[in-house]
C-alpha cells in the first residue's frame, strides 16, 4: 500500500519538460466543462462540449469561471495553454497529479496547485490533484474527475449571496481555496474519530486482534494529509504577501484568514501525528499488562499446586516404614495441613495485590 | 473525546467568508453586556440590556471598557460591528471559539484573539474563546459566558488602584491579557500536580489498575494547552513590535513583561510535555518489574518443588527391586536428602538476588 | 557493511588540496568520452579515443557536450581542467566520489557535483559520482562508468524533441540534472516496496526469521539516500537564484521546475524514514504479541492439568486409611470431579478471551 | 515535587502588574546589605543596617556595588527603586523569583535576570533568583539569601587582583555574571558524577532497587537547568550585541567570552539530556536481560525434571501386568534411561548456550 | 566515565577572567618549540629551546609557523603573547582545553580554536585541544602534546610540494584546519567500524553478556565528537565569509572546500548517531527474541509432558476398583495412547511453526 503513492513515477521518466502526461489513475473520466460569467447585475451558467466556446466569455466587465473536470484529456488542456499564453511547465504540471502544492508567478497569471483530500466509501484517503490560474478577470480550475467542494460557491454566484459577485477574479480563486481548506475541517474530524475508535478498542475491548497495522495504516494517513496541507501554508502565505498586479489588497485580508484556516489545520495534523505515534507504546503497554495478567494465573496455580502435589507424592512413596501412613487420621490430618499451606498462599497473594 | 474540539468544525464548511456563526458549545448562553467608563478622577460601571446604549458612551475623556458575554447572540455582535466599523472576518473570528489566537491590525483598531483555559468542576480541561477589539479610547471584549478572570482589574478599575487609571485604552487591552495569562500558572499548577500523582501511582502503590488511559488523557490536555498558549507568545511579540498609533511606547514595558510570562508557561508546558512523554517509558519499566517479580516467584516455587517431586516419585515406583525401600530409616535419609536440596537451593537464590 | 561508505577516505588524508586523486571503487573502468554538438540545424555525435579531439569542438555557433565516463583516467580530467582552466580543487572534487552534492560558482563557469542512485542487481543501493562543469557554449559531465540515465536526453537531441536544441547550455546542464532527479523517483518506488514487504512478512507470515536485519538495512539505505538527495535541493535552489551570466531567465523556470521535484523526493524520503523507524516498534509488538500467545498456552495447559495431577496424586498415597479408595464408584466419581473442574477451567479461559 | 517549582504562582494571580511581592520559600532572611566602593587607587567595603546609607555613596569617582540580600524585605528594595527611578516592572522581576533569565533595557540602566544554581546538603538542586541593575557607576545586585559565588571578586577588589579595579561598572556587572556562570561548571559535574553512579548501578550491582525514580528525578534536574541556562545565552548575547552607552568596547570581548562559557554549559546540559533519556532504555534492557536470565532457570529446571518425573509416574502405575516391574535389574535399567536423558538435556543447553 | 570530560572544571572556578590556567591533564608534557620559516625559494626548519629565539624570525619576506607544543608551560605561551601583543582572553583559551571551537577576529590577528580527535592504543577518544594565531605573515599553533596530524604539511614545506610556499599565512592556516579535518574521516571510519561489530555481536553470536554497556560508550564518543566537530562548521564558514585583511580571496575557495569536508564529516556523525541510537532498540528485539524461544522450549516440554504425567498419575491411584488396572494388555493400550498425544501435540507445534 505505500505503494500507491508512486505508482505513475515510472511512466513520466525520461520525457521531456513540459509533457504533458496525464500521471493520475482516473484515465477514463467524462470531459467535463462548465463555465460561469457574472458580475454585479448578472450571472450566467452554462456546461460545455468543446473547450472553444469558453474563450470568447472573457471581457473586461465579468469574471469568468471555467472549471474543467478530466485531466486525462491532455489535448484540451493544451488548447487552452495556447489560448491563454500558459507556459508548458503549468501545463504539465496540471496533469502531473503527483505535484505538490505551489504557487507560480508569472507575468499575467498566476498559478496555483493544491489537494482536495476526503475519505471514499471504502474508508480510503483520496488525494485529489486541483491547479487553478488566475488571471486578468478570469480563474481557470483544473480537476481530476467531477464531484468536488465548490457547490457552495456556485449557489453562492447564482444567488449573489456574499461578498463574491461584486469583488475580482481574485476574491474567486480565494473562495476556490477556501473551499479547499474547509473541507479539511471534515478530514480532521475522521482522523480524530479513527484515534478514538483505536484508543477504545486498546483501552476497553479484550479481544485479541492485532491493532498494529491499524496503527501503521492511520501512520501513513497523517503523513500523506501533511505532504499535502503543510506546502499550501507557504503557498497561501505567499500569495498574501506577493506584490502582483492581479492580487488587490481588500482580498489579502481573507488570504490572510486562510492562512489563519491552514495553520489550524496543520496544527491539528502535528497533534493528531502525535496522538498516533504515542499508539504503538499504549498498545505495547497494553500487551505488556495482559502478558502480566497470564503470567499471574500461572504463577498463582502453579505456586499453590505444585507444593501440595510434592506432598501427596511423599505419600504415595512405597517406603516400608512410613510412619504417618499408619495413624488412623493420618489422611485426614493430611489434608488439614493441605488445607492450612493454601489459604496461607492465598493470603500471601491477596497482600501481594495478585488477586 | 479527541473529537472534542472538531464538533463544530462541519457546521461551518461551506458558508460564505465573514458569515457569523457561532462554533462554540454554549448555544444557550445569556446575553449579559457590562460597560465601564473611566478617567484619572471618576468611573461608571453599567449593565446593559441591549447594546445600543453603549454606543453613546464612547467619548474622548474617557476610556470605556465593553464586555459582551454570550457570543451566541450574533445579532448582538454584528451591531457593534456595524457600528465601530468592523471588518466581517474580525466578526467571524469573534464568534469562531476554534479560531487560534492570533492578531489583526487594520487603521483604526486592533483585534486581538485568546484563550482563557481553566478546569471545570469535573476535572476537563475547558478552553474559553475571548476576543478583543483595541479602539481610540475603547476596548470591547467578548467572551462565551459570564464567569472569568477579570475580577481583579474591575476591582482596580472601581478602587482606583495601580497605573490601569491614569493609563489609554492599550493599557486597559494589556491589562485583561495579562489577566488572562496570569490564570496559566493555575493551569500549569494543576497540571504539575497531576503529573505528580501519576508518578506517586507509578512508584508507590501497588493495585494493578491500567494507568494508560490516564497518560494517553494527560498528554492530549497537554497538546491542547500547548495549541492554546504558544501562539500568543507571537501574539505578544507582535503587539509589542508593531508601529501603531493605538500602541503608546509606556505600555510597551508591560507588553515586554506580559511575553516574558507567556515564555515562562510556554516553558513549563514543554517540560510538561517532556515528563508526561517519559512517563510511558516510566509505565513500561514499571510493567515489566513487576512481571520479573512474578516470574521470580514462579521460578523459585518451582526450581524448589519440581526436583523435590521428581525424588517422591522416584519411590513411588512399583519395581520389584527397589533397595532403598526396604532400609528401616530409608524414608528418613529421603527427608534429609530433601532438606539439604532445599537448603541448598535456597541459598542459590539468595547468592543470585531473588530472595 | 557500515563501512562502504568510507572505504576510501583513509586513502586521501594527508594529501595536498588541489589533489586529482581517484576515490571511488571502480578503478579499471575504461575510458569512454562521448561528444555531442549541435545547434538548432543540425547535430554530430562521436565517440572519442582521446581528449585532445573534443577541445576543437568548442564554438560560438554550436553547444557542445562532453561526456567523460571512467574518473579513475585522472591524466585526462587534468588535461581537461588545463584546456578549460579549471580551478585545481574541482579536478580534486570531480574523483572525490564521497564528496556531497554541490555547486561552485567562478567567473566563466559553475561546477556542479550531484550523485547518481540505482539498485544494482543484487539489489544493493549504488551511489555513482556525477559531475557536470557549465561554460559559455559546453557542458561537460564526468561519470564513474559508462550506463547512466541520459539516454532520454540523447535521443532528444537527435530527434530534435523539445526544446533541448533550441535552447542554451545552462537548459543542457539542467537537462542532464532533470533526468538525475527523475530516476531518484524510481528509487523511491523500491524503497517503498521494501517497506510494504517487510510490513507484509510482519504481519501475516507466522515464521521466526529474524528481520531486525532486514530493518537495520533499510534505515542505513534510506540514511544514504537522503544524504545523496537532501543537499541537492540547495544545489538548485542556488541554481536557481544565483545572478550569473550562464543562466539566462528563460532556463530559471525549468530550475523552478527540477527544485519541486527534488523537494518531493526529499518529502517521499522523509516519510519512508519515518516508516522504516516505526518498522522496529512494528517488530516489537509482533514479537510481544507471540509471546503472549506462547503464554497462554503455557497457562492454559498448566493450570488445567496442575490441579488434576494434584488430585490424582491425592489418591495415589498409601495412606492406610483413605476411606474414599474404597468406594465402589470412587473412580468414576474421581472422574467426573475432574470433567467438572475441567469444564469449569475451560468456560474461565473463554470469559477471559483467551481461548 | 513537580510541584517545587510553582507553589507561588497562585499568589500572584491577580495582583496589579508592577505589584512588588516576593514569591520565593525563604520569606524570613535577614536583610543583609554590603556595599563596595572602588577605584584604582583605593577602596572601601561597609556592612550596613538601613538602605540609605548606601544612596550617598555614588560618585563620579568611584565605582559602587551594592549587594542586597533579602529579597523578602520588599520595602528596601522599593526604597531602591525610588531612590535610582527604576521602573515598577523591575521592581516586580527582582523579587518574583519565578521569572526566567532576561535583560532589560533602559535608557539610563541596564536590568539583568539570572540564576544561581547549586545542589543544597541533601543533594536537592537549588535555583536562587539573581538580579543586577547596572548604572552608569554603580551595580545593585538582589539575592535571596547570603551565601553566594561572589567570594572571589570580592578579593580581587580588595588586593587589587586582575582588571576590576581598573575596568567601569560594565566590567563589575560582568564578572559577577562570570561567576555564577563559572559555577555552572561545579552542577555539571554533579550531573555528570550522577548520570555514572545510575549507569554503575545498571550494570554492575545486581540489587532489584527500582532506579526508575532516579531517572525521573535526573530527568526532572536537567530539565530545571536547562531553564535556567538556556535564556542566559540570548540575555549575554544581547547584552555583547546591543548599543548602550553603559557597555563600553573593551568589555565586549569580556562579554563574548562569557558567551562561550555559557554555550559550553548548554552543550554539556544537552549531552546530558541526551544520556540521560539514554538511561531509561538502558534500564529497559536490563530488566529484560535479568527476566531472560529468571526464565532461563526456570526453563532448564522444567525440561530437565518433567520429563524425568513422567518417567517415574510410568512405574508408579498400578497395572497389573507392567512386565518391566518384574525385571530383576529394572530399577537400575531406569535410572540409567535417566542418567542419558539428563547428560542428553545438559549437552543441548550448553550448545544453545543456556548454560 | 561522563567525568571525564569535565575534571578540570573545579580548578578554575574564582579565576579571574583572563588568567592563563592549563585544565587538561598532560601537566607534565615537555616543551617542544619547533619553526618553520619559508617563502617561495628557500625554507629553513628549526628546533627551539627557548620562544625567544623564534620572535626574531618574523619578518615581510618570509611566511613563519612556530608550532609550540606543551600547554603546560603557560610561562612560555605568556611571552608569546606580550611579545604579539595578544588579548588576555586568548591566552587563557589557549590552555583552556575544554574550550569549545571558536574564531575570535581582532584587528591585527585571527584566533582559531579546534579540535584534533583521536582514539588512543586503548581503544579511547582522545580529544586534544589546538589553537592557532594567525598574523600578518606568520602562524602559531599551540598543541597539548608532540605527535599530531602535521607531518604530511611539514614534508610539502621542506619538499616544496602544492602551493603551500607560493601562498601566504592564511593558506599555512588553511592547510594546518584541513589536515585536522582530514584526520577526523579516519575516525568516523573507527566508528562505522565499531557500530558495524557491535551489529555483528548482536545478529550473529550467541553469547550472553551485556552489550548494554558498549551501546552506551559509544553514545558517549559520538556525542563528544559530535561537539568537538560541529562548531567547527560555524568558525570554518566565518573565517570564509569575514572580511579580514588577512583573508585573500585566493584562499576563500580553499575554506569553501575545507567546509565542504566539515559539511561532511558532520553529516556522516549525525548518521552514525542514528545508527547507534537504533542499536538499543535492536538489542531490545534480540533479547526479546531469545526470550521467546526460551520460553517457547519451555511451553513445547511442559504443554507434552503435563498431561502425560497427569495421565499415568491416574493409573497411580489406589482406588480399589479401577477396571482398567486390570487388563491384561492396559499398560500396553496406555503407552499407545500417550503416544497419540504425543504425536499429536508434535503436529500441533509444527503447525504453529514453533518447531
Amino acid at each position: 500500500m505505500a505503494r500507491k503513492d508512486n505508482t505513475s513515477y515510472k511512466k513520466t521518466i525520461g520525457l521531456a519538460p513540459g509533457t504533458i502526461f496525464y500521471t493520475g489513475e482516473k484515465t477514463s473520466s467524462d470531459l467535463y466543462i462548465e463555465v460561469f460569467k457574472y458580475n454585479k447585475e448578472t450571472y450566467e451558467e452554462k456546461e460545455l462540449d468543446a473547450i472553444e466556446a469558453a474563450f470568447s466569455y472573457n471581457t473586461a466587465t465579468h469574471i469568468t469561471w471555467i472549471n474543467v473536470n478530466g485531466l486525462n484529456h491532455t489535448k484540451v488542456i493544451e488548447k487552452i495553454g495556447n489560448h491563454y499564453g500558459l507556459h508548458p511547465l503549468i501545463l504539465e504540471d496540471i496533469v502531473n497529479t503527483q505535484h505538490r502544492p505551489k504557487i507560480d508567478e508569472y507575468e499575467n497569471y498566476l498559478f496555483v496547485v493544491l489537494k482536495m483530500l476526503y475519505f471514499d466509501k471504502n474508508g480510503e484517503l483520496v488525494i485529489e490533484h486541483i491547479s487553478c490560474v488566475l488571471g486578468d478577470s478570469f480563474v481557470i480550475s483544473f480537476q481530476e474527475s467531477d464531484g468536488d467542494v465548490f457547490d457552495p460557491i456556485r449557489s453562492r454566484i447564482r444567488n449573489n449571496k456574499g461578498r463574491i459577485r461584486i469583488m475580482g477574479s481574485d476574491y474567486l480563486l480565494y473562495t476556490l481555496m477556501d473551499a479547499v481548506v474547509d473541507n479539511y475541517f471534515n478530514l480532521i474530524e475522521v482522523m480524530g474519530d479513527k484515534i478514538e475508535e483505536l484508543e477504545d478498542e486498546l483501552f476497553e475491548k479484550k479481544d485479541d486482534n492485532d491493532i498494529t497495522y491499524d496503527i501503521q495504516n492511520l501512520k501513513r494517513e497523517i503523513l500523506r494529509i501533511r505532504r499535502a496541507v503543510f506546502p499550501l501554508r507557504e503557498v497561501v502565505n505567499r500569495l498574501e504577501k506577493i506584490e502582483h498586479k492581479l492580487i488587490v489588497k481588500k482580498t489579502r485580508f481573507y488570504l490572510r484568514d486562510l492562512y489563519d484556516h491552514i495553520i489550524q489545520v496543520s496544527e491539528n495534523v502535528e497533534i493528531y501525528r502525535d496522538m498516533i505515534w504515542g499508539l504503538m507504546d499504549m498498545y505495547m503497554t497494553t500487551i505488556s499488562n495482559k502478558m502480566n495478567e497470564v503470567m499471574k494465573v500461572l504463577t498463582i496455580i502453579a505456586t499453590i499446586f505444585i507444593p501440595l502435589t510434592f506432598l501427596a507424592g511423599i505419600y504415595g512413596m512405597n517406603f516400608e516404614n512410613i510412619p504417618e501412613l499408619k495413624y488412623k487420621y493420618g489422611y485426614y490430618i493430611f489434608w488439614t495441613v493441605l488445607l492450612i499451606i493454601f489459604i496461607g498462599l492465598i493470603v500471601y497473594f491477596k497482600r501481594r495485590k495478585w488477586l
